[in-house]
């Protein structure tokens, strides 16, 4: 007899880990059914800024597979606007809700996948629930807000929110002609870099000509007849016709929570190596669960479409009969403001010290190309090292066209648990038209295990 | 009383050597002493074809430091037109020749750095003495090579060998405005690729103008008035007023061997891995000594300038009385052809086989952003990956804009002896302007791990 497989959530996590299951298994052995409350299936949430800015002209552009393929091409019974409400994992039974009709039934299952992702974090402010605020966590966020600039045509535009979502926003509605402000509670934009990086992602944004409001916690909305007419902050008043918030986002785990599914703690849903949460047959992907920081050491919840795809093919593969683990994150982020691109992963400054770690700091100027070369940008590599080992603990990279996707260099590193000394005999590629003979991370690595070297000869 | 150092040969390997032993030992404790036979100090070489394109105005661009900088700035005597023409090992001292005057002497030394370098290969071909054939080895070369071009405007140009010297050359001729025609011995141009990727390679030189001529040995040079007019192959004459040849290179060693400074069987100088030859005092670095590939774990000579500032680096801190160590190469290359990237690491499918490795080999189409983001390139991966094991043996990449420097993930994992198993999982950035969701890497490496896989499956 076949075993039914219910996903719930049908984005990155939930349908890598259908397709995965069904590549392995044939649908005489498996059926899948996978509901979702939403419009779409597989879209690129990160890709919605830049269809916000009109880079990308259409919607569907960023939707990797319809419901039609998943159905026609790998037998998955796709539902949209479909909620799944309740878990029983007693009777392994989900109550789901047919969100156009108004119906809800229970469906059986055998395995569950749980991916229902993440919510974004609203504050509890005044005001926040007047039109012309938006969120931009999902697809249909984008296609609002893209409607609300064609129709409202706002002046101006207020982001809430530094993190990389706030500065690929501040970046899309520039494109767009507007009048932008970014006001963030924190010293900086893009808390995830050290200040000095930090700095130059203030300074871009300022270049582009937005304007940054640091240190200034919102404290509420004005409004006119519902719609929002002002940002209120400690300091100011900011009137805007459209407020975006970035604020980031919050494991979606109400539902697994209820059903008795337990949480880790960093608020996420638990899972082993292979996805499996500790309830038996249930397996749980991408921003809702809880993932092992490979630096750290520690539990953490990060939302981002890579995780998600990794973690649901794991699932998938598991659930298929083979075998297969997702080790952990690294924290590996990149972005860009116009033409500065942006990167981190591993540990910054303030989470090694979170961490219990020592570390010693360097940031070094480089050049993208051969300094002689047509071309060639600056670039600026932070290394974060341990004291006394000389550990690579994390990276940043902040710099024009070419700089910022050498990371995972360093991402790779970090895997592997290599020193900064090790890191300096690399065989990296070199041509005068990708890098200076000295690679800039090779350069950033040796200033770092001079720093090492120095506090092992002063501690002798 | 004070050491002398001397160093032979003031290029990369040399002059890191003499920079960093300086570093540590100051100029009373440490004298240093380098001759160099040719003009120049610490030039890139790897810059010369985008010079002789004109993409570099002038030669001086390529130098990285004068030998007034070493003189004032680390106190290094730097002698120019300067050749070492014997070592006497038990004096422990050098015969040196002023080219300029034609008079020689001996200097001691306690410390020496032999850092001769590598010299062209030449084929012994009847006419390859005519005016009008160009090596593009050193500095010199590549001022004479453009003054050629400027003073007596050749419309033709023949390169023979298609390494990677020889497609830069063909790029770099033909952005000058002369019909190039590339003649190679063998199946492929850059036979360091396996043949899907070579193939690759010679579109991109068709599409650029190139007429590529394969399996063509050159049988000789014909020529009038003692200038080359044709290059005669098994198949054709063909016409030309400019020759250049890109055969590759030697280790440039006389001088050591015939001092009695011991070679390893790849014919290079033989060191420690703290750059030290057998003979006490005697260190050498660069495109003259043999080195250690950390895949095939044979010794090979690699003549490449990243190797030799490494080299000469780890020379000169043992020399500082530091300690370094040169783990070994990877057989990392990068180069393009206008347009088209071109990366490799590690082994290809022959080198795997001739190093007793049996290997599985997957080639990815994918592209170098989101599919949806203006700018996405197409790119292909192939991954060369242990039978059994899945440990990555070796990686190629031809791309457009943004594909190659990837290779340098490719690398890292290599130096790691990572599976493609464990890279499937790595924390690699991804932003649509950066990479698809599954970066290229990924993608490759999900897809050979796939093969090895169905390999084991099938072993059972």
């Amino acid at each position: 007899m076949s075993e039914r497989l219910m996903v719930i959530g049908s984005d990155a996590a939930g349908m890598s880990a259908a397709s995965q299951a069904r590549r392995r298994r044939g649908p005489g052995d498996l059926e899948i059914l996978a509901f979702e409350r939403g419009h779409y299936t597989s879209f690129s949430a990160c890709g919605i800024p830049y269809y916000v800015a009109g880079v990308v002209p259409e919607p569907e552009a960023l939707i990797a597979r319809t419901p039609e393929t998943f159905r026609s091409k790998f037998s998955v019974d796709v539902r949209l606007r479909h909620e799944v409400t309740q878990i029983d994992l007693d009777k392994r039974a989900a109550q789901v809700l047919d969100l156009e009709t108004g119906r809800h039934w229970w469906e059986g299952f055998d395995q569950l996948v749980i991916a229902t992702g993440a919510v974004p974090k609203r504050l509890p402010l005044p005001g926040s629930e007047a039109a012309g605020i938006h969120g931009v966590q999902v697809l249909d966020d984008g296609t609002a807000l893209r409607r609300a600039l064609e129709t409202e045509r706002p002046r101006r535009a207020v982001i809430v929110g530094g993190g990389y979502i706030g500065v690929e926003m501040a970046e899309a509605l520039t494109i767009r002609g507007l009048e932008v402000t970014l006001v963030d509670s924190g010293p900086q934009p893009m808390r995830q870099l050290d200040p000095d990086m930090g700095a130059r992602v203030t300074d871009a944004l300022c270049r582009l000509g937005v304007t940054v409001l640091l240190e200034e916690p919102v404290e509420g909305f004005a409004s006119s007849g519902g719609r929002v007419e002002a940002v209120v902050t400690r300091e100011r008043t900011i009137p805007t016709g459209l407020v975006v918030l970035g604020l980031g986002v919050r494991p979606n785990v109400d539902l697994a929570e209820q059903a008795g599914v337990p949480l880790g703690p960093s608020g996420g849903i638990a899972t082993d190596r292979r996805m499996h949460t500790p309830v038996e047959g249930v397996w749980s992907a991408g921003d809702c669960v809880e993932s092992f920081h490979l630096v750290s050491r520690k539990p953490v919840v990060i939302a981002l479409g890579t995780h998600a795809n990794k973690q649901g093919r794991v699932a998938g593969i598991n659930i298929g009969g083979g075998y297969a683990t997702f080790p952990g994150v690294l924290g590996t982020v990149i972005t860009k403001v116009c033409g500065v691109e942006i990167a981190r992963t591993g540990l910054n400054e303030r989470e090694t010290r979170e961490a219990g770690l020592d570390c010693l700091c360097t940031t070094v100027r480089s050049t993208t190309r051969a300094g002689y070369y047509p071309g060639a940008k600056p670039m600026w590599t932070r290394i974060i090292a341990e004291k006394r080992s000389g550990r690579l603990l994390g990276a940043q990279i902040v710099g024009e066209e070419g700089a910022a996707k050498r990371i995972d260099v360093l991402a790779v590193a970090l895997h592997n648990g290599m020193t900064v000394e090790e890191l300096t005999s690399l065989d990296l590629s070199y041509a005068p038209p990708f890098s200076p003979v000295w690679d800039p991370v090779l350069i950033a690595a040796r200033k770092s295990w001079e720093l090492v070297e120095e506090g092992m000869l002063a501690c002798k």
